[in-house]
């Protein structure tokens, strides 16, 4: 019997494929699950529900260490069952409690109210998945890194508005893309992941209720969100989303540095520029000579899409409404879940993309001379004032040798005509800049 | 043993659950299949492959009418194999061609590039989908035009940046709405649909070398559209993607307007307010009295979500570069089969929302009154003059009774004090226009 | 006296300035009170407002036939006043009845609410700027064909995901981008535009008091919107914003297609492509070998920026409520005016960009050749069968001559190596599909 | 003779007028300005430039302290002569050396790149304007909690999904929106806003080349940014632009806490709920009756824009390519500008709105009682167990007295019926977290 088609099996995703199971229904469903039996937990903790009760759900949801704890549950059923109340905690609680004695059972999302459980499930698994971009981030950095070094003297054209401008070098430029990469791994580390308990409307009256004081609520909720490691909220962010949406522009500022890396690595492949090849080149069966650069496009694929995930989340952020929000707080999930998904996606084929990046340093050098010495037409202008400069670059545009014409230019003031044109002699602080990032490195 | 887990199986999509199943994984790998099959088809039709070698390859992709063309193909091993080249079409036509002998096999995607058949199937299951759309905003359209009709002159506020403004009615509220929804639904109607085929560049090249002529090329084109009963492109679209925006941009729109509707259903539930009710309202565990208007909800939230994937669509087609861009491709798929699925599932629980909605007209009535009298402000002041109206309106603030202030007002003038201050009397041309609706209903 | 500073004179909007009148606050100003002057109109028309006192208003706002209605008026300080009640229009009314006697001014606003006016001032600008726009695309549509036809058998290499992938012809890709272009204006051709009349509450109920009848009020409906040459609406649309969106769809996609236009010159303008050039490009002041492609530049920055203002008007238009919403209608003014802006400066720089474009075949062909016969692999398998072509390809790729490699492979079959390896004998449908542009020239 | 008429002197905008001059051209103009004078005077720091030449240059652009430089300049001139190189730096550097002697003039854009200036502009226009952003903030929030700190006992319904869920306080409310906007305030606070300097290609080869040594240009960096009290970049950010998002990140989300305060004050200010009114509301000329929330509509005007912002934002970093992207940076400019304008403007009025907002807590009182004790279901489950509460529930919406059901459901318990019902007993940590936050008070 064939399985029941998924309805995302990746098949339109090809740049998350592999890379994403952090994120997907079952570890949400397995997240939902542990922040109920955190919750039945915390009650122990705080010396309201019977240690036993809670070892009961304990071992039922967690029977083996590091299996799925929400085994046994189907998240297409529960899916179906979320449509009725909106969400899918009303029925995962029922299946929950169905699976354990009545006395347990009583303190499986005892005073909790839906927001609090799924809040804290996507935090659950955004943390998960933060870690594993952050160490993606990080690999990448480190191949820019290395890439930096071998390439640190390896002179190229600088590009501006499409045009040469003047030198720069495969070094710095590799630090360029890493500088970017680490700041955001950085921002992402920055990051405050909250648990979510405020109860029906945010004031913990329930919890209160149950356990008998303001004190012993504040202490439940510490207890719940210790037992995930995650932080202990000030207060319930029902209606303030900033959990959300700064992880959400963290994540978007992530795709952003790698796509930029994609970008140049995309452009720097063009067949007429070559500078850059990928190591592991997506090929063509029809034209073999073809080399894409498929893991640039797929990251790029991701950036054009995050930006407008990141909005999204801010859109719901911002109409947030009354004490729990009439449809905002609903939009955040799968949108969330496709941006972390994107940026899994995207950090693990730029580490891959980083790792094996192929520089063609003759090309950068064939480049370099496209405009037969008019690179160097700003430095000209500096050393031989811009009248001077001027002729000598209509003259270079006219077919003359730029070492002739700036001889003839300079004769008089005793310039050395060859380090004047030699590019490796105007990049400026290029080796300095990839020289502080290497010592930066961690 | 248990199915390999989804990536997304709807847990976190409350609101397309059970309404998406046209724009799967599955349907789209099926598209894929039959994209390919009638290319191999119309190499037949136009007399250049053997009917034999083509009857093959349709028998072993078509074998049962009705059935999935894909069966036997498993979408997440495609989606896996995808990567490498960036998109599932690849690695599905060395699938495809193992099935069926060399001979036939010949004829599977012969000429094409991806984006042909990737192109094509987009649209093959787009098409699907927004019949189905169209089929839920026709009754969409139908149930609010019914419930015009029933309260065609039951009178309500009408509101204006929250506050009471002047009287309405439920029933041009209700023919709002559907006006709304039919224009969207015109504008899905009106959508222009093409087959993709242009070869690696968008030329034909390959086609014109396998057919013999540029005329062959092109009938080869129209047949494969033909047979998929798709519109004939004029030219290949490989970067020219108003097949793509205009769809996104008619999809936006008809949840743009049932967005309205939800967002009028939300707010005329609130507590306070009353004067609608969901009939088939999401209810909470643990507290009974909530009626919670759960479809607006979730109509709401695909209403949030699907500004920002058409925008997406558009800042994909505005980068689309050379004869097939380097990433805004692919950022197409996933989001514009995000953006079908919300149209799917916002317009089937809309459908389902006008069949069911419940008016309160007595609240509607009480509401109505709640300025005492002071919602007709405007027509007392196009009635007795600005100056007399504004002490009337005075009165009223301070307290006096509504009727006994116009009258003292209005003793002179023989003005009729009970039209004056009746709602019903200054709904202008609320009723002309429910009968203008119901009168051009389909 | 310097001038009081203009918050916005276009410095930071290179792409606008000098395109983008039609669309200034003096604009708007402007057509506020040619809405305000036709609704007094329409009531003249109707036969409720007295002609004398009518023309009064009209004499005193168009005493000069071409000149601005708004002139006097400050836009600045009307800017100010509008704070307070949250849009223009309440203290524009003040001003422009001050400037009338008390008999004619009772006829200015009547029954109006301030949406009637602003919604329609919107739609009169947009459909000035619109018809500007259309002119623009139009032109740069005709610039694209002459270019194409200029250039309608010169070859160049096709390139997909940025590798060279087979031949096609410069005409070929200029026909491509005309079509896009011509598809968008065709849209904003068949925009529907309409004016905006319902009164407070969408009712007419204003407009039927003071007329008298239900019919009296929409015929002064259709006088109001004839005066002003636009569309009469069949019902108001203060919350159902089809209008709004449907016009920004059409703009978008008219950016859209332009910003494809300048991307592939951006792209196609690189120092190492060099086949296209700007006419009249942008200098750098120390770098004159730069030909910068400073039009293309500018268009994409507006490509980049249109998708997000199109989402901004989709978000609001999804979150209307009530019968005049709560902040979603303010949000459209400005973005909606943005939009315009980008579509006015970007169509004309467009246009010029069509105009001056400069192809250089030479540079073509030098490109089409840096694969040395690779860019016909597919030709090659085509004709000689994979197996042969792989062959020939790996020779090819190992430093053999493209000729000496084919001939080898196909000395036995008769093969035309010379047709087979000339990239003018792949361009397929290229040279048709330039005809039939050009045949359906307008 | 009129002043020529502004593109935007904010007649489209009420949320931003009269807020907003720190973000004006005028003010960009200033910085621009600021910018180059700065560079000149760190030529002089480093020793390069002869004190006296610089000097003059400073005298000439900043004559009276607190004068505009710009004095003297006309931005729309500058705009205009703007078009044809893409960017305002280069005629306004004309300009500038136009208004001094040759050899001042030498240190005037001295090795800088049009980048280097704007970018510092921005960043300097940035600087200024979120510490009026902060400011409003800070207000904003200190209003809120005096409005805590006045209502930290009245009770009030929360409501979830539009209806009433349990019990809340006016004052966790007001600590709820304080907490938000005092969040994004830090965020602002801790703001990198680095100076710009790395000449043509992001090599500062010019300044290295004009200075003598990578030290001096590095130097030279550190003097410039310090004179603009700017935070010295480690590195050129030509193309790695998190200084411009996160920037919008945080504006953004200052929007964002704005939009939720504006969203609730609109919602309860709605005339059935009227929990809340605006001190300075808006009126209505035809409608006296209407108090509209002005200001809270304006708020939401700009918090359904700015997402949007924040996302063009993104798209442009992410498609940063090269050492200056092609039209990515361009669409920088207007963008962020806009949203610096909108945070000014919504948090002025936040300010505003917090300032005098009234708050009716005998509606409050009124609506809490709206489901005739329904609201505290949720306590009744928790205190009579769930059976027992179901049946008081049934009985209460059956229409019996709440007291009357829940005595006879607790007859036997010794329940204090008073307390059970008392919707003040059920407010749960609301006092407490509103102390938390009065405690935190900066």
């Amino acid at each position: 019997m064939p399985s029941e088609p998924a309805f995302d099996a990746g098949l339109l995703s090809p740049v998350t494929v592999g890379r994403d199971e952090l994120v997907s229904d079952t570890a949400f469903l397995d997240a939902l699950v542990r922040a109920e039996v955190a919750l039945a937990g915390a009650y122990a903790d705080v010396g309201v529900a019977p240690l036993e009760e809670v070892q009961r759900i304990e071992r039922e949801f967690q029977a083996d260490r590091g299996a799925r704890t929400s085994t046994g549950l189907e998240s297409s059923a529960i899916a179906e069952a979320a449509v009725a109340g909106g969400n899918p905690v009303i029925p995962l609680v029922s299946q929950l409690k169905a699976r354990v004695d009545v006395d347990a059972g009583r303190w499986i999302h005892r005073g909790a109210t839906s927001q609090d459980i799924l809040d804290t499930a996507v935090i659950l698994v955004a943390a998960g998945a933060v870690t594993q971009v952050r160490a993606s981030l990080a690999h990448t950095t480190e191949w820019l890194l290395q890439l930096a070094e071998r390439h640190r003297d390896d002179v190229a054209a600088a590009r501006t508005l499409t045009q040469h401008a003047v030198p720069t070098t495969v070094g710095l430029r590799a630090v360029t893309w890493a500088r970017a990469v680490r700041r955001a791994a950085d921002r992402l580390a920055g990051l405050e992941l909250p648990a979510q308990l405020g109860g029906a409307g945010g004031t913990l009256a329930s919890f209160v209720e149950i356990t008998g004081s303001v004190e012993a609520a504040r202490a439940l909720v510490a207890r719940y969100a210790d037992r995930l490691q995650l932080v202990t909220p000030d207060a319930p962010w029902h209606v303030t989303r900033w959990p959300i949406t700064e992880l959400a522009d963290a994540l978007v500022q992530a795709v952003d540095a790698l796509g930029v890396f994609a970008t140049d690595v995309a452009t720097l492949s063009r067949t007429e520029i070559g500078e850059l090849a990928e190591g592991v080149g997506g090929g063509s069966s029809a034209m073999p000579q073809k080399q894409n650069p498929t893991e640039a496009v797929l990251i790029r694929s991701a950036a054009i899409r995050a930006p407008h995930l990141g909005a999204t989340l801010h859109t719901a952020a911002a109409l947030a409404v009354d004490e729990r929000p009439d449809g905002a707080w609903h939009a955040e999930w799968p949108t969330l879940r496709e941006l972390l998904r994107l940026a899994l996606g995207a950090s693990a084929h730029a580490s891959s993309l980083a790792a094996h990046l192929r520089v063609d340093t003759a090309a950068a050098a064939r480049n370099l001379g496209a405009t037969r010495g008019l690179i160097l037409a700003e430095r000209l202008s500096l050393v031989l004032g811009p009248e001077a400069a001027k002729a000598v670059v209509a003259e270079i545009e006219g077919g003359a040798d730029a070492a002739d014409a700036v001889r003839r230019a300079a004769a008089a003031s005793g310039v050395d005509v060859d380090d004047l044109l030699d590019p490796a002699r105007y990049t400026g602080a290029a080796a300095a800049l990839v020289d502080d990032a290497l010592r930066s490195r961690r």
